[in-house]
């Protein structure tokens, strides 16, 4: 069903830099919905979107409070704070290549950017606003805004969709291509070296590309299984099955700790790790991936060399400007 | 003691622009004190350090949390939320221009921006750090901090007083010139429209300028008493007194209710207004001043009016390239 794409097929041939082709650099643009194909305008509008904190019931929290587009596209906590100090149990995923996601948030119950956007401004421990029609009313008061929306989707178009639109057009722009890796697949051998290589190569050995593989190593299925191998231990300590993953959308006992797999684009800075980011560092991380999913007991070297990969993942962060944020003039909202 | 520079010889001869020569434009740039001349250098790692929410105890709160720079330079909230939650008795000042401000934070207890700097991390309801030696042990593990601390002040720079240093020196680049009242002055008589014309007359003829002139209408004196004029009606409803300003730190009785006299650059755009941030707009701002500081009940025409020249006073704030964060692979600090 899913087209394996084999980082295997280059390592079995490890140092033959003429068979890597089957393992792919990361795009250097995101495919667009045929609804929302991206323009300059759009993007605009929405990286100010992503970045007003008045998009939250206090106006303390933005999308990039969580998401920051300065970091790795995260916060690096287990969870994140939302409105009025409020956490919940998940760690926020990074916005950094999410456009390579095939599904969005840990459960994958959003099926696009889109979608995604829509969740945590009207989330009550998120953004915390009361419902979109709030949100909408809110950015109609504020002439700049009017004016970016007319510009990005025309006359009066200032919308709760639209607004979903404009953060994901955004948000598509967010790609960080140019990794050690992506240029040692393009042909530069030096790109990576030893331990990088002895570490690819123990990660394929091991069946880490089974669910890691594809240019953003987070295929070729949509989810899988976390942990499969656990016990009281490991339970007690990470609390990892704690939350039911999918089947807390689905209510389906089948879909019981089943999660999206997670790009490892950058995933050397977006510590902690796991869903509830119970795992403060990727060394641990790789240690408990080795024995919850594959039944491995790695050695520290071993752990250090695919570290020492997965570094080599992390890519070139593209230079932003700072948007600046249309003003109330002679008022707020707080 | 202090030259008063006079707005009111410019109103006085109203119209005749070659007579505004004692009115000030706001200068383009900032004069760094002798210890902390500023370089491009100190500017960059300053800027990093300003939107890191790593100098935070929990890593969710920067300076520019509160003090925005992609907003009017706060967070238009009447009192900001620090970490955990927390919210103090007073509302963020502006960081725009406040390199031309004689004393920082409300209450002027700072003498400068590096100062200043040196307030919000280690307090425990803003960002939280125990102690400054935490600041300085976490960046001293940052590789990317260590090299810009390099080459900002020389090799293992990372300090206290350098932190500050560098913050401060982005700070006093952060200057929003050529508004249209700088045009006016200037000599570009359609710079003002009629109304903001006869709001700046009669704001000279009110007597705002006896402590709103100079180039950041902050002077020309430091503190100011606020409010002169009050009675239990004001007070019950905004609790201006409640707070003893100056007087909180000197614990002087001839100090109570003293306060920094703020810049009225950008007024428009850090609503809520006063020390306590209780009043939500400039038109209700600008009649308590006329009632509470100079016994003048503005008619709302004469609010309207003034309202529109302190309009004018919103300058053009400059693009800004958005710092990309020093990571710290496979770890975090939270």
């Amino acid at each position: 069903m899913f087209k394996i794409r084999l980082l295997i097929s280059m390592l079995t041939l490890a140092g033959a830099v003429s068979t890597v082709s089957a393992a792919e650099a990361l795009p250097t643009t995101a495919p667009a919905p045929a609804d929302n194909p991206t323009t300059a305008e759009k993007v605009a509008l929405g990286q100010m979107l992503y970045h007003d904190p008045r998009l939250s019931s206090t106006g303390t929290v933005s999308c990039a409070s969580c998401h920051n587009t300065m970091l790795g596209g995260e916060d690096n906590r287990p969870n994140s704070v939302g409105v009025n100090g409020q956490t919940g149990g998940r760690s926020a995923p990074t916005v950094w290549n999410a456009a390579f996601n095939q599904v969005q948030f840990w459960d994958g119950r959003a099926a696009s950017l889109e979608d995604q956007a829509l969740g945590p401004v009207t989330n009550p421990i998120e953004m915390g606003m009361k419902s979109w029609d709030d949100v909408v009313a809110r950015l109609e008061t504020i002439a700049g805004y009017r004016a970016a929306f007319t510009k990005a989707f025309g006359k009066d178009s200032i919308s709760k969709e639209n607004t979903a639109k404009a953060i994901a057009a955004y948000e598509r722009t967010l790609i960080t291509p140019n990794s050690a890796y992506d240029r040692y697949v393009k042909g530069d051998e030096s790109a990576l070296n030893e331990q990088q290589v002895r570490g690819m190569t123990k990660a394929v050995e091991l069946g880490c590309t089974g669910c890691h593989s594809g240019p953003a190593f987070n295929g070729p299925g949509v989810f899988q299984k976390f942990p499969v191998n656990s016990n009281g231990y490991f339970e007690a300590k990470y609390h990892f099955k704690k939350d039911k993953g999918l089947a807390e959308v689905t209510k389906k006992a089948e879909d019981e700790n089943l999660w999206k797999v997670p790009t490892l684009r950058n995933v050397a800075l977006t510590a902690p790790y796991f869903h509830n980011g119970s795992v403060k560092t990727l060394d641990e991380a790789v240690k408990l991936m080795g024995k919850l999913q594959l039944n491995q007991d790695l050695t520290d070297a071993e752990v250090a060399d695919i570290v020492a990969f997965l570094n080599a993942l992390t890519g070139e962060f593209p230079q932003q400007s700072m948007p600046t944020l249309p003003p109330t003039p002679g008022r707020t909202f707080n």
